[in-house]
């Protein structure tokens, strides 16, 4: 069905239509449809914040409802709408709230104009990595704290993606001291766009499409955007060829469904348990797609478009570090839920990087080392 | 149900039960129950490796079990069997590929005497971190590869579960040289026992329960088991106070499910989708859970008992580098899909080290030098 014909119709007003072979404990008399049909139908939209079919991040929205779809033999149908089919991008988190949408996918720290302690489910500066934020979220008090903070706007969330560590950026000249990121104007939104202001930049608010013309033009000097998998598809590395990573300021992107609440209590448990998984079983893939769509993309802008890799030294990462500490503290002093969220939050950095000390990183770093080239 | 009890009755003769409401399709009169329930049922049993529960591992065959029976409205019913309920541990692969069971969880690389690739789809020295082998898996061509191996077998198999990285063990006294694995006595299955063997040592096969008496009496000398929140759990903390890590031998050992390829054929598309997310979001618990419950065990190992974490020196890493390689190498030289699993995986090591690099490693590493202690 074309969504915006879909649109159109009345039937989008009705947050749930039964089927034809009615709801579930009511009608019994009639010829038998095939059992799986038997039961009620709901049919959920959810709004994004991404373009309709985006690779990676639309791409996990995509997949929640495919997988609800499937796994219910179509008793939870989910559909999704990308931004401005229904409401606009920065729009969905007030849609669901209010009810005028069943569901978002998006990234939370979009919502840290309605509490900054949204952040914290996205990524910070300095913050966790992607299997930090899913350790904490899921088994460190994470989720407990990310329920209070949105269930005070009606939603509960879920993680349902990551981007993993993405890039520093696109710079059209390098960047060798501190004293180059003075004047520098700079696509980078959020806390990582306010560390850049404190180290001398400017910080320019660009939404995707806008980015490649300012490069171009000149009126932007560097952007980040997420990593090499949709950095390619942009073609930024035409404008700006040095590609600076591991990037500061988004360490491993979380990505959520918020439902509305009332929705979320009014589904059967058992469409409860197949959102619950699909969220789940969409991280998974998201962290495994990213994982491997990066690599390939790196590869290609490397090799085929001769992209210049570089690193910020260890003296801005100094300098860097102390800035977003500080910008990170102050988010999460804004009132004593935001405290509470940011004290559990440090406290889960702390523990992966006491594990990750004598565990993974350590081991990546030796296993290069020893395989050389 | 007692599981024993279950165990006698003669309903476990039976794959698939048809619940009183009878087949789908077939039965249209009488009251009407509930919808959900009007469909056929299908109970399937699922053999592991592990100890009934056990955790981390044993967690993720229950998660799998859970997340079906929660979202299927308890249509799709798996009953898991600890090691030894119906058959041992390592005979699950066997009862699965004749169909005296529907289904293991285990890890593949027990399979290795079917055949040595089945090393490529859990761990083998030097290679693949927890998230490099989702990737190659999911996205990288490992999928079609394991489906092509185990369907040699009659099975279908799926991740459904990550340690992460294991560590390399707990040592009775200092390893500071590649002499003081001359004689050592260590308990060490698998590929990483072959290595250990190259490099003078006596690689030791024990069961969990026999590692700590053998400890004790000093029978062996040193033991690898998995992570801090399994190592903990058995205390080898006691008898072996040098904790080594990162291990070189499982940097990332993924679990896996199988299942008899007729019964999954059998399957309602459906019951086929939920199964399969399942799957992942076990393994995306699997994943997260052992990142949090690791660190939680190393600061309990490192604070409450004294324990002394070491490294292996980069003299030892280089020289255990170049064993694996060639020890891995001859796994995948055994035959022709052999060498087309051992090409693919080196790929996928490759994609990984290249997107690492610039990575998330690498942030890792920033992190710690800027915060410090």
């Amino acid at each position: 069905m074309d969504r915006r014909t879909f649109l159109s119709g009345a039937s989008i007003a009705a947050a749930t239509v039964a089927t034809a072979c009615g709801a579930q404990d009511s009608q019994t008399s009639g010829p038998a449809a095939p059992a799986v049909n038997r039961r009620r139908t709901r049919q959920l939209r959810m709004v994004t914040t991404w373009p309709a079919n985006f690779p990676g991040l639309g791409t996990a929205a995509d997949r929640v409802a495919q997988f609800c779809n499937e796994m219910s033999g179509g008793t939870l149908d989910i559909r999704v709408y990308g931004a401005g089919e229904i409401v606009g991008a920065f729009e969905v988190f007030d849609a669901v709230s209010t009810g005028a949408a069943d569901m978002y996918h998006a990234a939370e720290y979009y919502w840290q104009g309605k509490h900054p302690a949204f952040n914290f489910f996205t990524a910070v500066p300095l913050g966790m990595t992607a299997t930090e934020i899913m350790a904490w979220c899921e088994f460190g008090g994470g989720q407990e704290l990310w329920e209070e903070l949105a269930g005070q706007f009606g939603i509960i969330s879920f993680q349902a993606g990551n981007s993993g560590l993405q890039m520093g950026g696109w710079f059209k000249r390098e960047i060798n001291t501190l004293e180059d990121f003075r004047g520098l104007r700079m696509r980078i939104p959020g806390l990582g766009g306010t560390v850049l202001r404190e180290l001398g930049g400017a910080a320019v608010a660009l939404s995707g499409s806008e980015i490649y013309p300012a490069l171009q033009s000149g009126t932007i000097d560097a952007t980040e955007w997420v990593g090499p998998w949709n950095d390619l598809a942009f073609g930024f590395y035409r404008e700006a060829p040095y590609y600076y990573g591991p990037g500061f300021h988004e360490p491993g992107s979380a990505l959520g469904v918020g439902i509305n609440r009332g929705v979320w209590d009014s589904l059967e448990s058992d469409h409860q348990a197949i959102l619950r998984a699909a969220c789940r079983a969409a991280n998974n893939q998201s962290l495994a797609e990213f994982a491997h769509q990066n690599a390939v993309a790196l590869r290609v802008l490397v090799e085929d478009h001769g992209v210049e890799l570089r690193r910020f030294s260890d003296e801005m990462w100094m300098r860097i570090a102390e800035i977003s500490e500080q910008v990170v503290a102050d988010v999460g002093n804004h009132d004593a839920l935001g405290r509470r969220i940011y004290e559990s939050y440090l406290e889960g950095r702390r523990r992966g990087r006491e594990w990750g000390r004598i565990s993974e990183p350590d081991y990546f770093m030796q296993r290069e080392r020893v395989l050389g080239e």
